[in-house]
């Protein structure tokens, strides 16, 4: 736990996430309903998806007195006075609860590291409760942040055991798993049980250069650009909805290694964004892809 | 009058620019407003410039049937029925009539081409009227366009009448008047009587070397990036609220005329951008900054 | 011909490209070879492409009295004294001759006069001889620039005999093709005969989203940058060695069609690096990849 | 010490720097010279700051076996035999001696984490021997590094006795001296006598915002680009030669603190760059500019 996180101005203040088919009326019966208990509107953003019968989507952060006691209330008054009505899928989350959060890790420090230290200085709007990973190599590099790291090996014929012992850390203890370059391969069956998001830094600009070795296969092919990119995982390798991408410039001078270098600092930017933007609730899933308010 | 411009997506569109003193249900009120005379909001991005006691700010999209034929009774009633009770501040502009511009140029054809190009193909939400320079030279890039081009020499004895004759010609005929490379001051008296708000483009980060030559400066500092500013026009040269900037990266190589080149890509696009965000109405102005929505 | 283009720095320049199996004593060789000869070197670049038995690439550029008169002694000197024992590759390239191009394009228009304006105004080492379409739509958009504007059909029957007209037109009269969004993919056949290299600009960031439809391919997917590719034409429809990429940020906002005009912007710089980089002779072919000096 | 940093692809490699008055011959001497004692060149860069009579700059890194034992001899015989002749003022630094650095720092962390980071995982080509802060607080975070932390308080009244305690535990001790947010002006009286290049980062993209709180100047301002300038510290405050510099979008929605968290992915960043060319040996001095090939 972090007291350093605890922004003083999330007081009071939750995120609610809609979405639903369009049509008219919604965002004025939201307000009214929100206006009616009191709440401000601090922030909003609504869209849709596509101006002709599109997907209505919006996120909203208001400010309501003794919010926390009243959030059940609430959400079922919303579900019965208004969702109801238009369809509306919806989710509310208290902003001053921050979200648990593990990390997976392999070998490679960059990610972690930068978590970590963002999350020491106040950066990051979570709880980090777990560190994972199949090497101990990490370990005395976390031992400074007062995390627990469990070294938990996975071959090919230890991954459903390894598996089993990550669910029993994790399941109901955490809101969110983070492949901080975590070189093993999530089964579905594990995404299905563990109960939270997972979010995954991919090396490359996907779709470009999925799977091993991205770096190398950018110097092979030649780009000039090279970059990184963070998305919810699914059962599809490199395939789930994207979260943020960034890029840098190499040029024929660089050596794979040192694309490398170039690259994670990418990586660590991108994947320290898209946690932000999950932890802040300003993602939303539309089909394959997401919007981020 | 370029018919390609007319976007149907537009139709009996409007965008409703506010801003007040922030405070509970001013969100509620304006949506419950529109509701109830059937207007469906498209789009919406709400804010306030400081969480505590800052501004409230907001942008709403609504699509109402009839809209022109009614706007004038809108407006009224919005003024009678919302922003009176709340301090607001408010404009309303229909997004099917483009907005009339005038472009002035001296003798640097880069942004002035551009933003007739980005027209032409119809990529710019606007009527482009008039052509003002006072140098003949661009008379023939321009005829292409056929846009009007008036050549309206300046001189130091002369700055009052010229400003007299471009009045004439713009006031009441124009909506926005855009400084494309214009070498030329333009007096506070011209900035009250022309009554429109007129966009510069400024070939530098500013406030980084604001003033002449721009370029040259940035080669004697020795900077690692050049840049390019749009920004209203005020009293204060160079010193108006920015609406857009970028740069470009330069290395020790490039000359000033190459850097001037590479600079003349930059300042393109940013002023197109802050043109084209002004005329969709994104554009509110905050003290001496602006919010872009 | 345009005299604006006749940059007075390039007289009596040329620059040298070169590549071999990486040795000592190369460079040593070549600047004694041009220093015996009364020649300036203005600029060099030189590198290995592996520290480890890598190639040696390098580019320099050369003043050197009455060069023109003398080139073909030169080069017939180079071979034999330097060339033939480091087994070098070599060409050397008059700056003061600018290379004459052909510029082929569709309907999109961006590309193409983003090429002859920058060529107008003196900004590309080239001169543009000929534009080819299989469509007549841009015939009056490209009158103004005083280059003439061949209209040949081309139909899956009519291809072989369109390729021979533009074969015809161009054979032993340009030095570059460029295809500015030219919709036709060019025979194995016209590429060996036509006898010049091709530059293609591909609406994304290759290898992502090669094919039709690249920003519809980009949307569907939810990427949050787009990106275009300026590439040499082979067989391999975009396979070819990359010249220059670069990308721009987007949202879910951003419909296809605001993509798409987004997307422009990026083409537009990149076809023109890419042409101003091959023109000043600043690209070597190292396998299916480009050495950019 | 790091071996990690042990980069045997610099073994017997050196970087020679050079500059004089442009004029004919200068690449052959210097090319002959070296390949007369069997070196090998690997990499050169060649530039003139102006075409016409402006200043000739090279690097160059080349392998020489028993580098280190024969460079005392080298470099005398270079200025005799080349040097002198050109008026060529030259050094020559052997790859495989990383730099002795010593880190300033007042109380925020990121700038020097990140340099000490980079450098336990070998990225940085130097040795980091020293971390001064005129405050206690980041001891902790830098105890794991393995380097000696000295906590030298400076008030008005001690300034000079502290310099003189910095002085002493420094001199002939290290190579280069790094500002990571050091918030002290540091006189011309410890300048001159380190007898080292300090590096500071500025939170600004200098010129703009130059002196204390930039990013509150920025939101003042109201720039759309925040950026970080890391440059050579001279008397002048911020006003010294400028190695890199980069930037970061922002909107109208971040506050100052935001704008602050922004902005120090940026500085680190730029920082690391500004290290490691330095180190690299690859930024020359010309005038108030760097030259960074």
């Amino acid at each position: 736990m972090n007291d350093g996180n605890q922004d003083p101005s999330t007081r009071d203040c939750a995120r609610l996430l809609m979405s639903c088919q369009d049509g008219p009326g919604i965002v004025a019966s939201v307000t009214a309903f929100l206006h009616a208990r009191g709440a401000n509107i601090i922030q909003a953003d609504q869209n849709t998806t596509d101006p002709l019968g599109g997907e209505f989507v919006q996120r909203i952060v208001f400010q309501m007195p003794g919010l926390l006691d009243r959030l059940p209330a609430l959400e079922r008054e919303f579900a019965g006075e208004v969702a109801e009505r238009f369809g509306l899928r919806f989710q509310v989350y208290p902003a001053e609860i921050p979200k648990r959060v593990a990390l997976f890790v392999s070998k490679i420090d960059h990610c972690l590291l930068d978590l970590l230290w963002r999350w020491r200085r106040g950066e990051l709007p979570i709880d980090i409760v777990q560190v994972i990973s199949n090497h101990p190599d990490l370990e005395k590099a976390v031992a400074g942040f007062d995390v627990p790291y469990v070294h938990i090996p996975v071959t090919k014929a230890s991954k459903a055991d390894a598996e089993q012992q990550q669910i029993e850390l994790l399941r109901g203890r955490v809101d969110l798993v983070v492949l901080a370059r975590y070189m093993q391969v999530l089964s579905s069956d594990f995404l299905a049980r563990v109960g939270t998001p997972a979010i995954n830094i991919h090396h490359s600009f996907l779709p470009a250069f999925a799977g091993a070795g991205p770096y190398a296969q950018a110097k092979e092919r030649g780009v000039k650009l090279v970059g990184a990119t963070a998305h919810y995982v699914t059962e599809d390798l490199d395939e789930g909805p994207i979260i943020e991408q960034d890029v840098a410039r190499i040029s024929h001078r660089e050596t794979v290694r040192e694309i490398t270098r170039r690259g994670a600092d990418i990586e660590r930017v991108v994947l320290a964004r898209a946690v932000t933007w999950h932890c802040d609730d300003r993602v939303l899933l539309n089909g394959n892809t997401t919007i981020v308010f």
